[in-house]
């Protein structure tokens, strides 16, 4: 049973008619309908030995904990106005928390988004360090992205560059378990990294400090036909936007956006870990052509290249083109998923 | 450094003017000011061997995770809308899955509250099963109940019973941590119980099914000068309202309403669990005098008995008086802080 079918089976259910919830589980945030005011609501639980390492910094833990819930918001367009912080601690560290929070409050000022409230307790003896933010958003009525939406022809788009967060996670040989790829299709890739020197810290900032695409959600507005954050990777979080809108996708593979760094390695590696590696948080979204000058522009005033990289298709299914719009296998590529 | 410390100097900080956040950290709800609207929100983790057994049974584990947010909303005397679940799985157990959904969602359901959304992860391995739930409640504008606004002269009521929860962890010998008292308090109060026969079963429920007073909580806006559930010990709750309405308190121990299994026990067991024990989720508040019997017909209205246990003073500090209005020695008895 993958992560999705649990979810499916035990907690999905249709939002009451008459209800406050106007979007419920499916998306990457909950809609609130308030009349004249929607709220957008993310939850995300990481846990120590599975998301971060226990030695992980904390500042940049405090960070990375907000940015992937405001990374939730900024794919349903929303606005963030307040978080709720839930932190089950094995000790009551002051230099840690001090660090934890200075990295969590700064991005939340830098994005305008309150602490409002939460809750702290102890782990368990030798219980792992667990972090639950609850973060909301705003939108006008209605205008609240998603995944479902995506129409044959509409062009596919993906902000910044893929793979980089992937590829520090193999550098660092940390949480290989995460790096979204089958142990065995990882031996084949070989463990060597290309270009090595230097490499890591820069990677690794994508890794550690991912920068949620909040300004360019907001840009987005009435101009995507669908939108989501890459967080699984980005085939398999495609493969979301294609189930909800109930279509096919093709991508570009030549097109993808790469770092430098990222094309140095070997063209495998680049798949894995631009296509399947998941940690990314860009915007994968979709708009209808004649919006494409729009959608440039978008990206313009929120300051983050915006790439075309392939297109919906009516046929379900996924294909990755070559060059010469030949099919690459991707079989041996595999998003994460936490029960697979 | 206590829970309450830790939280103040690391995650306390005003709202900022004109944001959403009309109150923040330190009362038992956020307060989202949405101008014709207010939503309570509230979040709370649940730990596997902190707040809860290995081997508890999913449907009443399902039932208190919802019980203690819904118990904070009725606090707040807010309308439950709907919650979002965060979930840190060790595997995935369909049989286990399957009774603790039935059991979350036959509380949801009777409180008209839906699941809107939620995270669903695996631990890391070996580790403890983590239960994260926000829940979302509305009142009408200014109406919220607080902590804060009890007023010297004002009446102290609470709902129901208090000390059942902690009599039956006591009975079972579970989580002693947890249990509210010092250990060198425990061992002078003896490990066996009296009529012990039956009752384990009868104040079990009290530990496992909590019922959040929700209806009490609507039926008080307007009545309660101050209002906040017993979660951590009546005494210690006390202590929150006494410390943000800036006054003092004085609890008649006779008048404290407990039941006759809890009676039946040595008086200094009887303290221990009913001013300390914790797990309760009454709702413990004040009124002026003028509202007596308007009180009373809250408690009607809402089904639950109320009854009044002593005042609000001007002079800070809590006495707990004994018939003849002597000052009971409650140094021993302790309400339970994670980081004490």
């Amino acid at each position: 049973m993958t992560e999705f079918e649990l979810i499916a089976r035990y907690f999905t259910r249709a939002p009451a008619a008459g209800g406050m919830v106007a979007r419920g589980v499916g998306d990457d945030c909950a809609v609130l309908d308030l009349g004249d005011r929607w709220l957008a609501v993310t939850t995300d639980l990481l846990v120590e030995g599975r998301h971060f390492l226990p030695d992980a910094e904390p500042e940049a833990l405090g960070h990375k904990a907000l940015a992937v819930n405001l990374s939730d918001l900024a794919a349903a367009g929303a606005a963030p106005r307040c978080f709720f912080l839930a932190l089950a601690l094995p000790r009551a560290d002051e230099a840690w928390l001090a660090a934890f929070s200075r990295g969590m409050l700064a991005l939340a000022d830098a994005h305008g988004c309150a602490l409002a409230g939460g809750d702290t307790t102890r782990t368990a003896e030798g219980g792992a360090l667990t972090i639950c933010i609850t973060a909301v958003g705003e939108t006008p009525p209605g205008a609240a992205l998603r995944r479902a939406g995506a129409g044959a022809g509409d062009d596919l788009w993906v902000s910044d560059e893929v793979g980089d967060a992937a590829l520090a996670l193999r550098a660092a040989s940390v949480i290989p378990a995460q790096a979204g790829i089958q142990n065995g299709s990882r031996e084949s890739l070989g463990s060597r990294l290309r270009g090595n020197d230097g490499m890591e810290e820069q990677v690794r900032q994508r890794l550690d400090r991912p920068q949620p695409r909040v300004a360019l959600g907001l840009a987005l507005r009435g101009l995507a036909s669908s939108c989501i954050d890459v967080s699984d990777g980005l085939l398999g979080d495609l493969g979301h936007i294609r189930a909800r809108s109930g279509v096919g996708a093709e991508v570009d593979w030549p097109a993808v956006p790469r770092s430098a760094r990222l094309r140095a390695q070997p063209e495998a590696l680049q798949l894995a870990c631009a296509l399947a590696g998941g940690d990314d948080y860009e915007l994968l979204f979709t708009a209808p052509p004649e919006r494409r000058a729009a959608v440039q522009a978008a990206g313009t005033t929120a300051g983050v290249a915006v790439t075309r990289i392939g297109r919906i298709t009516a046929q379900p299914g996924c294909r990755v083109l070559d060059a010469q719009g030949n099919t690459i296998d991707t079989t041996a590529l595999r998003s994460f998923d936490h029960f697979a």
